[in-house]
C-alpha cells in the first residue's frame, strides 16, 4: 500500500498493531508542585467492584464536563443539533490553542530558524492525485440496506469482539481467542475480509438492526468544485504537508540552494469521517502543525544532535512490540547509535518533540515513542516513530515522525514535471564508479502485468551488495528468485528484464531527490490530551466536595492570572484596575472580578480554568499572590506585581523560585476553598 | 436587498458608489525616517508623456515582482499551473502575516477583553440559510454560449465602459456621459438591467468574441457535503461572523449573563468567486478577523470612547460623498456628537481601527473612513463605515465597522428556535407604559401575499411617533398610506391589517435581542496595502541603481533584525553565533549571513525583506548597529546587543530614541549600499 502512512495517520484504533496491552490503571496524577493539599486522589480510583474501564470512563466524564461547562469546547452549530465531529473552542480553549500553537513556533520555526508558509486549504484535483490521495484516502465504509445510513465497517466488527469478550459469559476460549485475534488484526484486513467476517458473524446495523452491504471504500476528503464551471474539482486538503511539497523549488532557493533546510506549516485539514467518535480525537476538520525537513540522503547526521542525545524517556522499538515487551526508557544518543533510530536527525526532530510535549505539561510517564512495525510502513519509507500519549482512550497517536526518503517530491516531480532536486557542486569533477540499475519495463510488463510497477520499483531499490548478488546470479543461472516486499511474494527475475552495471564517470556535481524528514503534530489531540493530564480534583471546604482544578502550566494555561479586590471597597477597586492596567500592558492575559463573592468561590471559579496566580488587594500598598496548585501565598508591592507574575508566566522563573524572595502570607478562613454553588 | 452589506463586504469595486473622483497622483512615500539620504523618488514619478495609471502600474509591478521573487507570496500550486485566486504566504509574508495577527490579538482580544472562538470552516447549510447566505450570497455572471467559460457580467460592463472612455477618440460627449454614469451605478443594476446593457453595446466573450449568455446568479459559496451519505450539504464558511452568532447564548452565560461583551474570531473564509483578478485583493481563500460588540441597543455608550474622542482623520460621511466633496479630515468626539457617527459604540471601534492600522504601517493620508449610503446599507443596519486604504488599485475596502442591530441574532432565533437574547433585570418592579404594533399576518397575507414580510417587519420597526401617526390616522380615515422602503413603494395599511396601542404593564425584568455592531478585517488585503505603503526605492552605489526597501515597522517586519560578521575571520563567527543565541532566547527572529558577500551587498538584500536593524560584527567586543531607513550606525556592546534590539521591536522604543544613547559609527566605504549582481 502506498499510502500506508498517510492514511492511518491519525486514524482510529490507537497503536492498532501492538499486540494488546493489559489495560493500564489509570494514573491519576497529583498536582505539579508537591504542597500539603496535594494527594492522591482517592475519589478518582476506581469504585469498590468498579473496573478499570468504568474509572476512566467517569474521569474522562468529570473532564469533558468541566470542559464544556468552562467553555474549552463545544459541539459547533449546537442551537441546529451540531455536527458530528466538529467542535468550536470557546475562549479559554482558544487561548490555550494560540498558546500551544505560539510555542510551537518559537520552539520549532524560531530555533530551527525554519521556513514557515502559509498555503490555501482548497486544493486542485491534479495536486492530490499526485500525492495519492484521490485514489487511496480511503476507508471502507457498508450501508444499512434499507436506510442508506453509513458505518465504518472495521468499526462494526471490532465493536462485535469487544462486546462479545466483555460481555458473553458463554464464551469458549477458542471463541475469545479468535475474538482477540480478530481485534489484533482489523486494520490490515481487506474489504472482503471484512465483509466475510461481518457476515459470519451476522452483524448487523446497529440502530436498525437491517442487513449491511458488503463493504467498499469511501473516500474521506471533502470534495468541492473550483470556480463557476463545475469543471474543476477540488478538495480540502486532508493535511498541510503538500503545500511545502509543492513549493520545494523556491523555498530551496530562499535557502540559497542549501541543504538541509525545513519548512513549517500551521494550518487546519479536513477529513470526512465516515462516523466520528472519540470526541476531540476525531474530528472532521483539525489543526494541523507539519515540518518538512529536506536532508541529503547521504548525510543524515545533524549538527545539534548532542544537545538532545543525553534524553531519557519511554521507547517502543519494533523489535519489543513484537515480542510482547512494554515500552522502556531508553537513552536517545544509544537509540540512534544502536541503530534503532535511523538516523540522527530523526533522532533529533524525536528529542525535540519531546521535549516540546513535555514543557506544555504533557505527563512523560503516559507519554511515549513506538516505532511503527514493518508493515505499518510505507514501502518508501526508512524509519517512522510516533509520539502517543496515554489519556482515557487508550494511547492515542498525537505526532508522527517519518523518514518519508524521496517519495512526495519525485511523486510531484512525475507528476508536474518539474524536477524537485538539490544539487552538491563538486570543488573538482569526480570520477565515480555507479550502479546503474535498468530494468525493462517490456519485460516486467509482458510478465507481471499490473505488478509490473512494485516490481521495478523494487529492483531499483536495491542495495548495492544485493544488486550484485543479483548481477551475478542472472549471469550464471539466467534468472533468480526476487523478494517483493510491497506484493509479499518472490517473483522469477530473467536477465532480459534487468541490467545492472558497474559504470565510470566523470562528474562535476551531484544531482539529487532530497530525502524527507516529517514531524507531523496533529494539535487538537496533543490539547485534549493535556487537558486530561492536567486536570485533577482536590477537596472542598464542604464534605465530600471536590474541586476542580486544571493544574495547566503557565506557558499554555488561558488566563495567566486574575485580580480580586477582598471586599468590595473603592480603594481595593482603585488599586485593582491599576494592576490590570500594568499586566494589559505587559501583554499578560488576566481576568478582574470585582463580585462580591468570596474569595474562596472566585479562587474555585478560576482553578477550574487552569489560571495559575491569583492576585488578591486587600491593602492598597501590597498584595496577595496565590499560587493554584500549592496554594502558597506571598505578598508583593503593588507595583511590582505586574513583573513578578511576567516572570512566572513568560517561563523566566518559576513559583518555587519567587516564593522565596516574597514574605509568605497567611491564609484566613475566608481564602479558603469553596465550591461553586 | 436584505443582504447587501454582506453581499457586499470584499467585493470588488472599490468604493462603488462613491462619485467618481479625479485620479490621485500616486504619492510615492519618503522613507519613514527623514535621513539624509532620503528624498522623493523621481524615477518613480510618471514618466514623461506616461499618465498617473502607468505610474501606478509601474509602482505596483515593481512592489508585486520585489514580494513575489522574495517569497512573501506566490502564486498557490506553481507547479501545476497555479489556480487562480490562490496564493501561498512564503517565509516572510506568512512573518508579516503572523505578526499582524499578535497584534490584532493585543489591540483588540487583550486590551478589550473580548472572547475568542474558533470554530470550523465546514458549515452545515442550516446555518447559512438562516444567515441568507444560501439564497442571496451571489454574483451576477454570463457564459460564453459555445464554450461555457463564466464571466462576471458586472466586470464586462465595466471593461467596456472604461475601454470606451479610454481609448474611444470619437466619443460624443454624452456618449461619454452615458458610460460614466453606468460605472457610477454598475453595483444597483439588476440582471435584467445588465442583460439589456450587455446586448445593447454588443458585448462578447472577451476570449472568443462568442456570444454571451443572460446573466443570471451564482452563488459564490463552495459546497461540499458532510458525511458519507451525500444527504448534508455543507458549505465552506464565507465569513467566520456566523460561528459566533450561534454560540451566543454560550457566550453571554460565559460573560456572567451582562452586556455588552465582545466576541472575535480570526480564521480562513471562502468565496468561490466567478473570475478572481486584482491579486492579493480578489482571493477565493483568505484570513478574516471578525467581532461582533453585543450591546443593549438602548445604551450604545461606550465607557472608553474618551480615549479616542481627540482623533482627528480623514472621513468621508454621506452627505460628502452625495454632494460630490472629498474626505475631509474631521475630529471623531464631533463626529460622534453631530449624529454623523451613529453611536459612541461604532465610534469607538472606527477609532481602534485607525489605531491598529496606522500603527501598523498604513499611512494615514492614504486612509479614509467611508460611510455606507442609504442604498449600500441593509434595511436592519444602524449606520456602516468601511476603513478603506488607498493603493496602486485605488481605495480598497479593508475594514468594515457596521451597527447591524438585532438582524444576525433575529435570524438564527427564528431559524433554531432557540432564544438569542439577553435580560436586564429590575431591581423592583417597574410599571411601564408600551407600544404595543400588532400586525395581522392573515389579513397582510391576503392583501399583499408575497410582499407580507416585508410589510409587517417595515410596521413592527416602526418608531414611537410614526406608530402613533398611525394609530390616529386608522381610527380617523379607516386606512392609511405607508411607506416600505425595501419595497420601494408605498403600500395601503386598511385598519384590520395592524392593531397600534399603549398598553401599561408591571415588569420584573426586560427581555430583548442585543445588537451587534461588527468590525470585520480583510487580513489579506490589509496585508497587501501594507506592503505597497512601506515599499520604496533609493538610489544604489551604480548610476541609475534603484534599491528596493521594505519599510516595515518593527512591529510587522517578518525579522527583526540581521548578524553579518564584517569579514570571514573565526573571532567575528563566534561572536555572530553568541548574538544570535541571545536573540534567539529573546524571542527574536533573525537571520545569520556568513556568505562572504560586500556588507553593502548583504544589506540590499535583507532591506528587500524589510528587516529593520542590522548588526555588523567587525569587532569582538562592540558592535554596529544599523537603521534600514536612515541608514544612521551606532555602536553597542556586544552583550548588550540583543535586549537593545529587543527594545526597539517590543516598540518600547523608537530608533531616534535609541540614537542618542549610542555612540555613532562613520560608515566606511565598504558599507555603502550595492545592489545585488
Amino acid at each position: 500500500m502506498l499510502l500506508l502512512r498517510r492514511v492511518c495517520f491519525l486514524l482510529p484504533s490507537p497503536s492498532p498493531r501492538a499486540p494488546l496491552a493489559k489495560p493500564l490503571p489509570l494514573p491519576l496524577r497529583p498536582p505539579r508542585t508537591l504542597a500539603p493539599a496535594a494527594r492522591p486522589l482517592a475519589s478518582m480510583a476506581a469504585p469498590a467492584g468498579g473496573t478499570a474501564a468504568t474509572s476512566r470512563d467517569a474521569f474522562r466524564a468529570a473532564v469533558t464536563n468541566t470542559l464544556e461547562r468552562r467553555l474549552f469546547f463545544v459541539p459547533s452549530f449546537k442551537i441546529y443539533g451540531g455536527v458530528a465531529g466538529l467542535y468550536d473552542y470557546g475562549p479559554p480553549g482558544c487561548a490555550v490553542k494560540a498558546n500551544v500553537l505560539a510555542f510551537w513556533r518559537q520552539h520549532f520555526v524560531l530555533e530551527e530558524g525554519m521556513l514557515e508558509v502559509d498555503c490555501p486549504c482548497v486544493t486542485p484535483e491534479v495536486v492530490l492525485k499526485a500525492s495519492g490521495h484521490v485514489d487511496k484516502f480511503t476507508d471502507l465504509m457498508v450501508k444499512d440496506e434499507k436506510t442508506g445510513n453509513c458505518y465504518r465497517a472495521d468499526h462494526l466488527l471490532k465493536d462485535f469482539c469487544k462486546d462479545k469478550l466483555e460481555k458473553d459469559q458463554t464464551l469458549s476460549p477458542e471463541q475469545a481467542e479468535e475474538y482477540n485475534k480478530i481485534l489484533a488484526i482489523l486494520d490490515d484486513l481487506s474489504a472482503e475480509q471484512l465483509g466475510a467476517k461481518i457476515k459470519e458473524y451476522g452483524i448487523v446495523a446497529p440502530d436498525t438492526k437491517n442487513p449491511l452491504s458488503d463493504p467498499y471504500p469511501f473516500n474521506l476528503m471533502f470534495q468541492t468544485s473550483i470556480g463557476p464551471s463545475g469543471l474543476s474539482p477540488g478538495y480540502m486538503r486532508p493535511e498541510t504537508a503538500q503545500g511545502i511539497f509543492v513549493n520545494f523549488k523556491d523555498l530551496y532557493y530562499y535557502n540559497g540552494n542549501k541543504l538541509p533546510f525545513a519548512a513549517a506549516q500551521i494550518g487546519q485539514a479536513f477529513r470526512n469521517e465516515i462516523s466520528p467518535r472519540q470526541g476531540l480525537l476525531r474530528v472532521r476538520e483539525f489543526t494541523l502543525a507539519e515540518i518538512e525537513h529536506f536532508v541529503d540522503p547521504e548525510d543524515k547526521s545533524h549538527p545539534k544532535f548532542g544537545d538532545v542525545s543525553d534524553l531519557e524517556f519511554l521507547m517502543f522499538p519494533r523489535e519489543d512490540q513484537m515480542a510482547g515487551r512494554s515500552a522502556t526508557r531508553l537513552k536517545l544518543g544509544n537509540a540512534v547509535s544502536e541503530g534503532t533510530v535511523n538516523n540522527e536527525t530523526l533522532g533529533y526532530f524525536i528529542g525535540r518533540v519531546y521535549l516540546f510535549l513535555t514543557q506544555l505539561g504533557i505527563d512523560k510517564d503516559r507519554l511515549r515513542f513506538r516505532q511503527h512495525l514493518p508493515n505499518e510502513m510505507a514501502h518508501y519509507a526508512a524509519d517512522c516513530w510516533d509520539a502517543e500519549i496515554e489519556c482515557s482512550y487508550g494511547w492515542i497517536e498525537c505526532v508522527g515522525i517519518a523518514d518519508r526518503s524521496a517519495y512526495d517530491l519525485r511523486a510531484h516531480s512525475d507528476k508536474s514535471g518539474e524536477k524537485l532536486e538539490a544539487h552538491e557542486k563538486f570543488a573538482e569533477p569526480r570520477e565515480v564508479e555507479k550502479l546503474v540499475i535498468t530494468p525493462s519495463k517490456k519485460e516486467l510488463g509482458l510478465a507481471f502485468k499490473g505488478n509490473q510497477r512494485m516490481i521495478l520499483e523494487a529492483l531499483e531499490a536495491m542495495g548495492e551488495t544485493e544488486a550484485l548478488e543479483m548481477k551475478a546470479a542472472l549471469e550464471s543461472k539466467g534468472e533468480v528468485e526476487f523478494k517483493v516486499c510491497t506484493l509479499g511474494k518472490d517473483v522469477t527475475i530473467k536477465k532480459s528484464m534487468v541490467s545492472i552495471n558497474i559504470e565510470k564517470k566523470k562528474e562535476h556535481q551531484r544531482k539529487f531527490t532530497p530525502s524527507v524528514i516529517e514531524p507531523s503534530f496533529g494539535i487538537g489531540r496533543i490539547i485534549y490530551c493535556l487537558f486530561e493530564h492536567c486536570f485533577y480534583l482536590r477537596p472542598g471546604k464542604a464534605e465530600d466536595e471536590q474541586l476542580n482544578v486544571f493544574g495547566f502550566p503557565p506557558l499554555v494555561a488561558p488566563i495567566k492570572c486574575t485580580v480580586f479586590p477582598l471586599v468590595k471597597l473603592e480603594k481595593f477597586e482603585v488599586v485593582a484596575k491599576k494592576i490590570s492596567k500594568a499586566l494589559t500592558a505587559a501583554g499578560i492575559s488576566h481576568i478582574i472580578d470585582m463580585t462580591g463573592n468570596t474569595i474562596g468561590k472566585r479562587y474555585a471559579r478560576t482553578d477550574e480554568l487552569g489560571v495559575p496566580l491569583a492576585i488578591t488587594v486587600d491593602n492598597t500598598t501590597s498584595v496577595t499572590v496565590r499560587d493554584r496548585d500549592s496554594k502558597d501565598q506571598i505578598r508583593v508591592e503593588v507595583d511590582e506585581v505586574a513583573s513578578v507574575v511576567k516572570e512566572v508566566t513568560d517561563g523566566q522563573s518559576t513559583w518555587a523560585d519567587i516564593m522565596w524572595r516574597y514574605p509568605a502570607h497567611t491564609a484566613s478562613v475566608a481564602e479558603d476553598e469553596e465550591a461553586e454553588p
